[in-house]
Parts: C-alpha cells; sequence; structure tokens
C-alpha cells in the first residue's frame, strides 16, 4: 500500500495554499468545483483527514463522507436541473485515481449527454463560480 | 422522485427469487458478482433495504452501506490481484442507472486495461463462480 502524500493539491486546497471554488464544508468535509469538470457542475467531495483512497481511509471517516456526498448529491441535482446523477470514487492510477487524496466525483447527468473524459479540460472559472452559486443556494434551501 | 418498485430484478435476487453468486452477506449487505461485467471480478454490494437510488436511501443504511463496499473493496483487489479498483454508483437512467435499487460497483482495475461497457455481455457462470470463491477466501482471511 502506498501512503498518503501530504502535498497532494487537495491538501494544499485544505490547508488554503491553493484556491477552490467552494460549495460546502463542516468539521470533516469539504466539497468544490472540480476544475476539469466531466459534465456541467461536477463537485468533488473530500474529507479534511488525510487517506489516499478507500483502502486506507478510516471507517468513521468514510461513513460521514458518504453522508456528505448524498447531501452533495441531491444539491447539485436540483441546483443543475439534472436528469440523474453518477457517483464515482477512483482508487490508484490503474482506477482512474489521478489525486492521492481520497474523493467522490459528484456528476450531474442529463438524458443523451455523455461524461467527458476524466482529467480533461480546464473549465472556466466564471462558469464554475456561477454553478457553485446555484448549488450553494440549493444546499441553503435544503437545512 | 420516483419511487421504489419491489420487483426489481435485485429484490427478486434478495427474495432469492433469482440466483446469484453471492461473496457476502450480513444483516444489512448483500455482494455478488455483476452477471454483465465491467472487468474480471466485478461485484455488486447493495443493502437489503429497498432504495432506488442515492437519492431516498436513508442515512444510515447509506453509511452501514459504504463501509461494507470498502470490506469488499479490500478484498476484491487482494483476491484478484488488481492495481487498483473503481468504485461507480449510478442514480437515475441519465446517470447509469439500469436497476432501481441502490447499488455500488466494486470493480477491479489493471494498468493498461480499460472498463468494459456497463450493462455489456453476460459472463461465463463458471468464471464467476471461480472469482467468487477467491473473494469469498480473501474475506476470510481478512476477518
Amino acid at each position: 500500500m502506498t501512503t498518503y502524500d501530504p502535498n497532494n493539491i487537495f491538501a494544499k486546497i485544505l490547508r488554503g495554499e491553493i484556491p477552490c471554488e467552494k460549495v460546502f464544508e463542516d468539521e470533516d468535509t469539504l466539497a468544490f468545483m472540480d476544475v476539469m469538470p466531466q459534465a456541467e457542475g461536477h463537485v468533488l467531495v473530500i474529507p479534511k483527514l488525510g487517506a489516499r483512497n478507500i483502502f486506507d481511509v478510516p471507517a468513521g471517516v468514510l461513513s460521514t463522507l458518504i453522508l456528505r456526498v448524498q447531501k452533495l448529491a441531491r444539491a447539485v441535482k436540483a441546483a443543475m436541473g439534472a436528469d440523474g446523477l453518477t457517483v464515482n470514487q477512483f482508487n490508484e492510477p490503474a482506477g482512474g485515481q489521478s489525486v492521492f487524496h481520497i474523493h467522490f466525483h459528484v456528476i450531474p447527468r442529463w438524458d443523451g449527454v455523455a461524461l467527458r473524459p476524466h482529467s480533461g479540460k480546464m473549465a472556466d472559472p466564471a462558469v464554475l463560480k456561477a454553478y457553485a452559486e446555484k448549488i450553494r443556494a440549493a444546499l441553503a434551501a435544503d437545512s
């Protein structure tokens, strides 16, 4: 098992060393817009605790994290007016993982619209900001 | 929100009306081989409680379910000698969902091997049985 690298990009986001377009934060969790979205409104949900992936994340962290994924899933679907939603979680490079801090992809989906490739093109920050505002509003309406 | 249909194929598997190649069962959870695997050793993890998908599954059911997903992820990776693992969870047809009982896909991955399409070709039952035996052995070694 490979260990956790505290200099991965999500660890830097958690420490505030790199900016992100945040949509949700609590004691345990951060959720923000994916800068290389596979669909419009693609959000990442990560724990604040450093863990590499599903193989090493502590049980308590994982069970809390998935409830935040659910919360975001509902908000993202509502905010984006999506028909459905795909949740992906990649482990190790062979499994599709490119940042080695455990994360869940919450991706709104529309009938007839295929996913774009993972780790594809950078999105326009203004567009991400507009989606984040909608998602934050949906979260506020939900709570 | 569409409701839960108790005649979906996973509900029938849970009631024993349709067979499955089971790898794990406890009070809350059933895990079995996907008959249309996207990779060798592809397992599905479902709760016994009937819920359509991430939008309606009760929080307590979901937080237990993800811990079983983690348990299976470790066992599947070990049993199959995989390099990595992909966890997918699809919601509504637009999100890729084809059976309307919430489920997590636990898919072993190897470097350079692409996933096969979702809901593709039926696997040979003898092959599924052989993989299931390996995964059950890995679970037994882990507990």
